[in-house]
């Protein structure tokens, strides 16, 4: 095999510049290659895997037919977007991707001029290339630069998308959207819109239709001779009739070509050719295969979205990380399922993240009572108003970083009535290896701020369990947020469901104590098990504090911070959460509201500081954060370092 | 006349069930006698007009075909929800609607089993009813209830709704959707749907064709005989042929009807009571005409859409209320066009809210740079991050409440980038009447959490152009927040541009200094008018306070805190925003980490307490939330009789 193979081209593309250097008829070899190198490396650096297999040649192509970077491309969910990495300049860095100090595993503007915008939450890229086309053609010098948006069929289902497609004819602009349709987000495609796009393809009948048809609306004066525009959208009536489908993107005012096949990359470098200078809006439809050209990958396209390690000739992935403890979202899938299951109100919820968030265990074992929404976490929350208008209890699980794009849906559609809505907020903190567009840090405070909702936080698998119960036979909205990753290895014993009662809302618990402890620790949720941490290691310095599991962000336990405030000298509070009106900045306002400066503790606020945070492992994350174990401990010797009266009393 | 009037119905309507006695020749009248209610009630208690005075026949029919309340209505954007007030059962409340302790403007389910979901922000009504509806289907005895969402042609054209038209077919449930199209929302409508939804009623020889293509179809056996709906899409589908246009929801498999005069109430309630029980989602299309029954609304409905006071009779408005002081908007708006006159990079933004944000001064003298997006929050921000990525700098003007939309694009697609967007949030605070939808109390809130963001409010109008000229120097993401109503007549003279010079970010100004004064007002924004009343308050009891207009939340001013901190006895805050982690919380965050307690100041907080505030006027809404004049002057007083130490030194 290896005498026979060609002369190695990647090797020596060291930007796209050099990609255009090279005949059409080397790109083949090119996305061969690109393939070769994305196995052997994400065998060994985990990564997102089948998305970016399937979107190599339409990213070859662009690179191969556009000027990039003076020609941009937006890509939408940046996880597909590796090969564009590897032609980038970016190929010797590749192996650092989504670790500390290496490359994100996203784009990131902040990395590289080919990296035109932030691609993190799904369905922005559409508006955001909109905006870049537009101002192209209010800026001297800069008309002929053209923009191309690359967005996936789960994205395109998005309200923003559909904002984006809305305005798209408004104002002149020849941005070119490219669909990269692999029928199969992370998990199963769900919507309107993905049918809708299965059935553009079919064209039963078509060609022998359409001559036809078109001599007789030719002959009544219907159809005119202005160009191709005309014929191009006479054809997709056409197909929409014979399809029984209509074509949205020409409703919209958005010339439509396709599909055509993704994965060709000689077809996709000739579309492209065709189309590039074309005026105003296109959008040009590509069907791709998920994992394309490995053959597990293609076969099992979910498992093999983010894989793990793998042994790239067996493709056996490497389940040495296998752990009897469960997974945060496996406490929250497993426990759903057990209140569901004598409880006929309870429905759950999700926007296309059935899997990661264990939802999935929901679907399966009820599924008329779970819905999926797909991408669209503002319709997931508005939508369970109106079940819990009508007497549902829904409990929604959504990510923390995107449940930022129900924001106000929370508000307006569930809190503002009070309704009985539960969100489950995974991956809340620093959530590691995907990085600044996907840590959930800013739930606490914009949950905190709205009247009447209960916010939560456990640090073990038996609170979250408790918490999930204490919403159900709460008659209000209720938030409960939880990290990515495993529960404490202690806490992982199921608790019978007999076993299991409410907690009282707002009432938080000791679970350390110290005789003549003069520091209190106020931990909320995961913060708990550093806190614990912390207090081994100090253990042997012979330093003592307490620690308050504070499990309430809202409504603060009043009771408990009354006997901390005259009990202690110091407070620490630990949160994994943005510092800036949190909870450390809860206690700061319940001090200076309810202590006078006389008999005040001391407070020391332990929290994500104000600057973004970029990819690395959750410990790294969380020491560099300052809200580890080790930071906690360096605050309790802090705060024992100013209690000198207390030091001398002992 | 009035002798030949036939006897009055609408007295006697106390209920829905008492209009559905009437015979259906009797709506004409009823109809007629609800519009001369409106326009009578409305010309003295101001509300909005022209949409309510359109939407007539469509609620009178609504009731009259369907079971309300155990069928639901659920209205968008609920001020065309007028006639549905009346009919049931708040006839003679109606006077006091959009007043304190009177009815709420806007649909409201803790005023009346009626109103099934809150309706102040747009865009809700598919997602919120499609929940009810599969509520209903998973419920033992409500199957048969029937659920209706009534959205308007702009509400529509938002994310959320086209969300909820992509999940509408689903899961099983029998949604009827009600486009109500008076081809107008506040301002003009924009957007390719708009254009879309216009062509629709377009049908161009569509009769003579119909039976001709049917029957080659027919022939080639394209076309079966599966009943009503197949006609129904290849109705649709030749249309689409015929006029170019494609049926965006048939697209979304939702069966469409229409479209229809929504005028005429017996053509509505004729169509209602034939698709009333067909099964699935379906979509009927009203046109209306906005202002309908009263001539000066129809013919200039964006002036009618909340008139204020006017003579029924001869249609004049009543412009006592006229004043030379300016808006906070109008300054804004002025201030924007002096900006971009000499500015190419500036970029307007708006979200359908022209007129609203003063947007259209800038509309009108720079159409080619000025964007209004039609109602698409989300979108309007990440236009505007691809706007500045591509080297503009966008100014997005957007009420406080409605910006809660776009949270997660202010994060994700400005803020993690660093772009220069300036948002500058109208309607911040209390906005009085619109009530609890409508304030814009949490955006200090949910901005101050996100790294990099510059968050300012100033509390007159010279600030706010020197602040906006600030932004447009700054290399990053501002927010500028200012409230409803006209700045302090004071303030009101422009600053020429040539004496308009930036502010330092971060750096506030002492306004009011007192030798001896031991108590510090430190005020936010607008907040600054009423610290500087209650100083006038308490001049004549002798008390002494100093104020510090702070301008910035964000970056907090460390230096004037650590003076105040060092100088005063008590600090009392004052912010028109969210108590829970807003500029108090800011500040006793601040006083934890940088003083010690027994050399820190008092601190009291006044904010919005953490509850829900209706409708009322600003002032009284202020004095309740206790965040005006008085609740200032009380403070200060407190604060003072804390202080013996320094009374007795005096």
């Amino acid at each position: 095999m290896k005498d026979s193979s060609p002369t190695p081209l990647l090797d020596r593309i060291d930007s796209p510049a050099d990609l255009r250097k090279l005949p059409a008829d080397a790109l083949p070899q090119v996305c061969e290659e690109v393939r070769r190198f994305l196995i052997d490396s994400l065998s060994r650096n985990p990564g997102h895997f089948a998305s970016s297999m399937g979107a190599v040649e339409i990213i070859v192509a662009l690179h191969y037919v556009f000027d990039t970077p003076a020609d941009r491309i937006v890509f939408d969910v940046g996880h597909q977007a590796y090969a564009h990495k590897l032609l980038t300049g970016r190929r010797d860095l590749f192996a650092s991707q989504r670790t500390l100090e290496g490359i994100s595993g996203f784009p990131n503007p902040a990395e590289s001029p080919y990296d035109t915008f932030v691609a993190g939450h799904a369905s922005n890229s559409i508006s955001a290339a909109l905006g870049m086309a537009i101002a192209d053609k209010l800026t001297p010098g800069n008309e002929q630069r053209k923009t191309v948006a690359l967005i996936g069929d789960a994205s395109i289902s998005g309200g923003l998308a559909f904002e984006g497609l809305n305005n798209a004819a408004n104002n002149p602009n020849d941005l070119l959207i490219i669909l990269n349709d692999n029928e199969m987000s992370i998990d199963n495609n769900v919507g309107a819109l993905h049918h809708y796009l299965s059935e553009l393809s079919t064209s039963l009948g078509y060609n022998r239709m359409r001559k036809k048809i078109y001599d007789i609306f030719r002959s009544r004066g219907y159809i005119g001779d202005n160009g191709k525009g005309m014929i191009l959208r006479f054809n997709n009536s056409i197909k929409a009739l014979v399809s029984k489908q209509q074509n949205i993107f020409e409703g919209l005012n958005i010339r439509y070509f396709g599909p055509f096949d993704g994965n060709d990359i000689n077809k996709v470098v000739k579309v492209l050719g065709e189309i590039k200078n074309m005026t105003g809006p296109r959008i040009l439809h590509l069907h791709t295969k998920k994992g394309k050209g490995y053959s597990p990958a293609e076969a099992d396209p979910t498992t093999w979205h983010a894989p793990g390690k793998f042994d790239p000739s067996t493709g056996r992935r490497d389940n040495s990380g296998a752990n009897a403890v469960p997974l945060w979202q496996e406490v929250f899938g497993s426990s759903l399922v057990d209140l569901a299951a004598n409880d006929d109100a309870i429905v759950g919820i999700t926007a296309a993240m059935p899997s990661g968030t264990s939802m999935s265990m929901m679907l399966k074992s009820f599924p008329d009572r779970t819905f999926d929404v797909g991408i669209s976490e503002g319709h997931a929350v508005t939508f369970a108003g109106g079940l819990a208008a009508a007497g549902k209890h829904p409990f929604v699980a959504i990510y923390s970083a995107f449940l930022q794009r129900a924001y106000d849906n929370i508000i307006h559609d569930v809190a503002i009535q009070g309704l009985p809505v539960t969100f489950c907020i995974d991956r809340a903190g620093l959530v590691g290896e995907d990085g600044v567009t996907h840590h959930g840090l800013f739930d606490l405070v914009y949950l905190r701020c709205i009247p009447g909702m209960a916010v939560a936080a456990p640090m073990d698998a038996p609170t979250l369990r408790r918490l999930m119960l204490t919403a159900r036979r709460h008659d209000g909205p209720m938030a409960i947020r939880y990290p990515r990753g495993r529960v404490p290895a202690e806490s992982a014993t199921p608790v019978p469901a007999s076993e299991c009662a409410p907690l009282e809302i707002g009432r938080a618990r000791q679970i350390r104590h110290h005789e003549g402890a003069k520091t209190a620790i106020l931990s909320l949720g995961d913060s708990g098990n550093e806190s614990l941490k912390a207090i081994e290691i100090l253990a042997n310095e012979g330093i003592k504090a307490d620690i308050y599991d504070m499990i309430w962000l809202k409504p603060l336990d009043d009771k408990t911070l009354a006997d901390v405030a005259a009990n202690y000298d110091a407070i620490i509070t630990v949160e994994d959460g943005a510092r800036e009106g949190g909870f450390g900045s809860a206690v700061a306002q319940w001090l200076a509201a309810n202590t006078t400066p006389d008999s005040r503790p001391k407070l020391i606020t332990l929290a994500i500081p104000d600057r973004w945070i970029s990819q690395g492992s959750t410990a790294q994350l969380r020491s560099l954060a300052g809200i580890d174990a080790d930071a906690i401990a360096n605050a309790v010797r802090e705060a024992d370092r100013d209690q000198p009266h207390h030091a001398n009393a002992e």
